[in-house]
């Protein structure tokens, strides 16, 4: 088998005993997601125009199916690796009636149907319950997720790769960056290194500095940063579909004392989290175990979750929060972002990725020198 | 008044107008077009993290509101335009109880409630129906496309500065483009362009050669063109939460004389559908001057629609297709996209972006020179 055999052979066996696992005659993805998971067909248009539904229909037995719209079927019969290619006409037909016309077809119109009701639109659902009224419809996203959050060997390359990228450009980015540059040409020089790195294309850039700097999802602005002022930025791309997901934390010009030791604390509670991946260990125990780090350091522990699975979503399956229960697996990818908040709100957020494996937590995400609180100066 | 309360004032004339024109109570905005459009914040993660619902609740009577996610208040407050901002605690509240909440604390539990209910999901729509089973619920998707679908000043310049940079960053990346290049080569320049010519991030990159110029929507690939292959792109770019969409097609080398034909024969017909455009000719009448020009010139008149309205959203309305009775109104912008396909598959397509004015339609997208087949030499 050609390495792109084995990486599709890899989620048809994880896809084909979750539906053998559960009571669904057929699932059917919507999702970008898992439409590009099941199929390696990259539809952008699926994100960009969500009513131009593609769907992947996947029975319990049998073969799986890949439904698009006419337009984009010369580029699904090249990219999936389902076989089986429908399509339909945009506007003349809807594309829910066309996937539950080829459920109707293999004789599923009275089965049990997956489908993922986080996603699907309600307009889209009334169809589906108008033209399939004899099938037990649920919700499949829980299905989904599990297949997903173990991740095959390939993709765990990949995600790695996409991260040391990221933080590449993170590190050369502020280490061209001076006192005096605007947030604006920081981000610029950030976003270049990332797409000269490999990405497909950027994800998102958050970029505050002083009083943005006690927002959450901030975006940088034509201003220079004040002497002594937080910097922080959440920074991400898409490689082949896959996601990056770094947050890192710096001063401009001259740190204070307490700003370089805020740092130090946030960074030992980090890597305190860290030490504490390994296979079985539950969601809730790194998001309590965060809690204890910070609480024992004087920090303000207020974020809901300490952070997530990364994959071709870019929140995925095991959240760490207080209701993660699922226990770590080999081969999970953990986005690991804990984040302080200065009486004053400003925040520091250092984010890691971090993949599960038999012998504990291995970090994938540092090309530069982060243990010391960075200066641009 | 200053520019930002200006151009404020124009959306919330005509969200008022529109209600009461209505038989809603209140809409409820939950996609991030509609939320960007009616608020003025730019929430990235709602996209990102589609469960982390912002939400804008816009009352037939009394003033508007924003609901987040806690770890936005701080951006929200003080982007947003409007000024009753509430949060909710993210896994610990639904954004959708939360919503249903603020419409009983209105009193209007028992009202009539406009939703998307083509961005709504079907779990969240669950959630509503459930906890107001006294309202009556509808779709208002044409409410909200009808109030946006006519631009203000401010609009129509940003986006017509987002297309003007856009050509350029393709005109420009051609130029420095030679024979040999990969794929890839020429995206990596079209990309940096825009980014160096001001868009806040690049919405999509749309890139084939040869074979792969007989697919919709190919990704760049690292593989150089061969000698007198169609080279097509379509490319976009976000502006300040605005897109730009623009097509172009060139030959590598030394093109055929049947190259050059056919391109002429597209650049005609799209010529004259925009010669069509004015303040009430309807959208079908643009799809069907479309394809008498294609008939009378001998091209392959396949696509459903010819163009769309463009904005905070992609395909906005008006569709220009065979259903679109829409009569065009000054202040609509939109993208004019006709393709052509060559017996062997390969496409053609040129898209510009007009502006719908008393006297008719005002190229704004042409920084380059296209009016004969482009050459990369």
């Amino acid at each position: 088998m050609s390495p792109l055999e084995q990486a599709a052979a890899f989620k048809v066996d994880r896809i084909r005993s979750a539906l053998e696992e559960s009571d669904y005659d057929a699932v059917l993805a919507v999702s970008v997601e898992n439409v590009y998971y099941l199929s390696g067909a990259w539809i952008i248009t699926q994100r960009l125009i969500p009513d131009r539904l593609a769907l992947v229909l996947w029975p319990r037995s049998g073969e799986p199916s890949l439904l698009v719209c006419s337009i984009e079927e010369t580029l699904a019969r090249e990219q999936s690796s389902i076989r089986d290619v429908r399509v339909y006409e945009e506007f003349a037909v809807s594309p829910v009636r066309a996937a539950t016309a080829l459920l109707t077809e293999l004789g599923l119109a009275r089965g049990t149907i997956g489908l993922e009701l986080r996603t699907l639109t309600a307009h889209y659902f009334a169809e589906f319950e108008e033209a399939l009224p004899d099938a037990r419809i649920s919700s499949c996203e829980s299905l989904f997720n599990r297949v997903r959050m173990v991740k095959s060997p390939d993709e765990i390359e990949l995600l790695a790769r996409a991260a040391m990228v990221t933080d590449a450009a993170i590190w050369g980015a502020w280490a061209e960056s001076r006192v005096g540059d605007t947030e604006a040409d920081i981000a610029a020089r950030m976003r270049s290194s990332l797409l000269q790195g490999g990405a497909d294309n950027l994800a998102f850039l958050v970029l505050g500095a002083g009083e943005t700097a006690k927002q959450a999802h901030p975006l940088p602005r034509p201003v220079s940063p004040g002497d002594g002022d937080v910097l922080r930025v959440d920074f991400g791309g898409q490689f082949e579909g896959y996601y990056s997901d770094l947050a890192r934390t710096a001063v401009i010009g001259s740190p204070s004392a307490r700003q370089r030791d805020v740092y130090a604390r946030l960074w030992e509670s980090q890597q305190a989290v860290i030490d504490r991946v390994r296979p079985g260990a539950r969601a809730v125990d790194l998001f309590e175990c965060g809690r204890e780090e910070f609480e024992r350091r004087g920090l303000d522990f207020f974020m809901p979750h300490i952070g997530h699975g990364l994959g071709v979503g870019l929140h995925e399956r095991p959240v760490l929060n207080r209701f993660g229960t699922e226990p770590l697996e080999v081969g999970m990818v953990l986005a690991i972002e804990p984040y302080h908040r200065e009486p004053d709100g400003t925040l520091y957020h250092i984010e890691d990725l971090v993949v599960v494996e038999a012998g504990g937590g291995r970090v994938v995400s540092r090309a530069g020198r982060w243990e010391t609180l960075p200066v641009i100066a």
